[in-house]
């Protein structure tokens, strides 16, 4: 099992950099500090000091690692450190950015700034944004980057070797396969730069390069790319068109920070937030967001009431009931949100389809019925011992009928919101929530009127 | 944004391996269809079928990939294949392991099993393993692999190129790196295999190297060496003891693996459940833990019930309090898992520490004052229209202090746990709904008594 709570190095950065600022220690060192961390430490440096430390911060990052920092802060972020920048800073910021990376940036960017940015490029690699943008960004063509090497597979081993000398410093970063095409750009297969050392020199490209690797299509969703790389262990693939002409290539640290965003995605979503939030965004921009999840919530908790007040002949009769009601419905709601967690994580993975998802919701609804029939028993005894024998059978009845309701829900809400295209992780809580609470309360207070009055 | 519901290949896959072995396909063509996978995505298929379709899945993978699959399933359901297993097929499915993986994989056999699989290995691996196994698995030691290639900084390039050649196919897949070393076995720097075919055979090493990545600590934690991997783009990085000696190396596959884990990791335990658990375990095992979790949160019920039975004059007085102070709690608990969930993930990522702790907390808690302005208006208006004023008075003074508390709680109740060593994420939300329960109640029915009574 990991352990998350081991963050003592960069919350040790932080707070000796915040202490620095707070003292008043001179820029110049401070600047130093700062320039000599990676660009991504540097954007984590700065989405983790409030907003008064954070403007000072930004203005002592050299202009060389700008770009990268503003690549590395989350999308709220970098709005807001964009919007103080002048135009020829911002361009000045993309110089070096990959075409991948360029394409999310632009897409931010007040129009005529993205028009400055697009005239600062030559021809070809306006042409390579071109292909990027006309890609979806969640997509295999989003990720990819243009800046590939290509050989063909009819030349000789030192030819390729002889051609990357001349290249030299134009090679990309983590390249350990070098992409094979056709005559007319179509993907062929991969030659590994450990085999391309290895064998024989005059062999030609063709007796040596990998064809077992598929071209992956550039309309692929990005979740699907991960899974890609994460089940065959992938450094880079290929991206290819429909005719099966190569496009681009994605690498692994691209593919890292789609794992890392889809993780933080269902956490942060399940509370109603957003991963790509400010953690210090300015107190009314933060208030509203969390007061529209607030309202969505009201209205649960309203309708759970107006059931409540169905039943007022029976409250006003027995005090016991109002007791006791919260208790079956958090049984239920816990027990459900159990069950949903399984299955949000499930269809995530693809674990969970049409196919099992009866088994599962057969073996959820046995667990609910076991376990309803085990806290009927405990929290009934409890309550007759409290109260009396019959409110205990009312209570118990009520938990048991609840923790089936809560399985079945648990499985079914995801399953139905994934088929109408709505995320389960945002809306399965609330809805789920919604149903157990208005099930608990109507069964225990509907049961009490039945046998009690 | 990823997008979470694209996984119809897979699911297809599933799918279509059930329709088979429930129409009783013949064996031989399922088999066929089967292997032709990849291990991880065979690993995959078997976790997502219910266990009647798993032994026989099982049964038809072939020898050769069964290690790569045991390796890719969770614990559990890899617990429960081992257990069928003959001491034999054991060993032989450890083949081809590396280091890391066997370390992994040899600490959950019985006791004779590991003796067989043990003395299977030749001297050097059994001492491999010994260092692999001496660290903790979540620590960089436990993630590294033993099959490092290294050479000395005082070498040509042509007479690492021929070194290369001469171990053709012992160079490990995803080599992008070849590490230097001194004579005493203390790491050097890196040197780039681009680098090693750009460059002029005829220098040596030491004038090509890179010193600026350092050598990570094997007891450096394993989510640490994720963040440094996904700051610093990294493809592998060379492991070192105290002393600077080299040990091994880690690479990004395994990387990905400690991301995904992680994050699964949160979203399982916010919900009491272990992302290491097999999905279709059979019912009892599943039932006895749900049990555990309902019977934790059962609890926090009975405290509430508890709270709201001190107030059993107000209650037969009034019947609205009993329809209203569901709301009150249910508030609470939305806003104060908002703010929770953010301290979560701030502090897994390393945003969140002692020096912007309070920052945050003032942060928060002005949101809360905010909303809690904002909703006890509508809620005391409404509760106002249906009831009366002073009742709508009661809700909204209730509803202010619950979500001031919830804010309050939020903050500091994961930074409490991470200091007493206990994960947030488990038992974060059960301590922080008590409080906005009890709270909740607490004040409503409290002020209700002054007020109304």
């Amino acid at each position: 099992m990991p352990n998350t709570n081991m963050e003592t190095h960069k919350s040790a950065r932080v707070k000796s950099f915040i202490k620095a600022l707070e003292q008043g220690a001179p820029h110049p060192p401070v600047r130093l500090m700062l320039n000599s961390l990676h660009p991504a430490e540097i954007a984590h440096l700065i989405e983790s000091v409030p907003l008064t430390h954070r403007e000072i911060l930004w203005e002592l990052v050299n202009s060389e690692s700008g770009g990268e920092v503003l690549l590395h802060v989350n999308d709220e972020v970098r709005a807001s450190l964009i919007e103080k920048m002048e135009t020829t800073e911002i361009v000045a910021a993309t110089e070096n950015m990959d075409m991948d990376d360029l394409a999310d940036f632009i897409k931010d960017l007040p129009t005529t700034v993205s028009f400055a940015v697009v005239n600062s490029l030559d021809k070809q690699d306006r042409q390579r944004l071109q292909s990027v943008l006309s890609y979806d960004e969640d997509s295999a063509g989003g990720l990819m980057n243009t800046d590939t090497i290509t050989v063909r597979p009819d030349v000789a081993l030192e030819v390729v070797q002889r051609y990357l000398r001349m290249q030299h410093k134009k090679i990309p970063a983590n390249t350990d396969k070098i992409i094979v095409v056709d005559q007319a750009d179509r993907y062929v297969g991969l030659l590994n730069i450990t085999d391309l050392i290895t064998h024989d020199p005059s062999q030609s490209v063709s007796e040596v390069l990998v064809t077992s690797q598929d071209g992956i299509p550039a309309n692929l969703p990005a979740a699907q790319v991960a899974h890609l790389f994460e089940d065959r262990d992938l450094l880079s693939a290929p991206v290819i068109d429909e005719n099966g002409k190569l496009l681009g290539r994605i690498t692994i640290d691209d593919v890292v920070d789609v794992i890392r965003d889809e993780a933080d995605h269902s956490i942060m979503r399940m509370a109603g937030l957003d991963e790509e939030d400010d953690m210090f965004a300015p107190v009314v921009v933060s208030t509203k967001r969390r007061a529209v999840w607030l309202g969505v919530n009201l209205v649960t908790a309203l309708l759970a009431s107006l059931v409540i007040s169905f039943f007022d002949t029976a409250l006003k009769a027995k005090y016991q009931l109002a007791i006791l009601m919260p208790i079956v419905a958090s049984m239920g709601g816990i027990a459900g949100s159990q069950t949903l967690t399984l299955a949000i994580r499930g269809i995530a993975l693809g674990h969970i389809g049409s196919s099992n998802a009866k088994s599962l919701l057969v073996k959820e609804i046995t667990i609910g019925a076991l376990n309803g029939v085990l806290w009927a028993l405990a929290v009934g005894g409890l309550s007759s011992w409290w109260f009396d024998p019959v409110t205990g059978a009312v209570i118990a009845g009520a938990i048991i009928i609840n923790l089936l309701i809560a399985a079945l829900s648990g499985i079914t809400i995801p399953l139905a919101l994934k088929k109408l295209n709505i995320d389960p992780a945002l809306a399965g809580g609330v809805i789920l929530t919604t149903v157990t609470d208005v099930i608990g309360f109507l069964a225990f207070l509907g049961l009490a009127t039945i046998i009690l009055l």
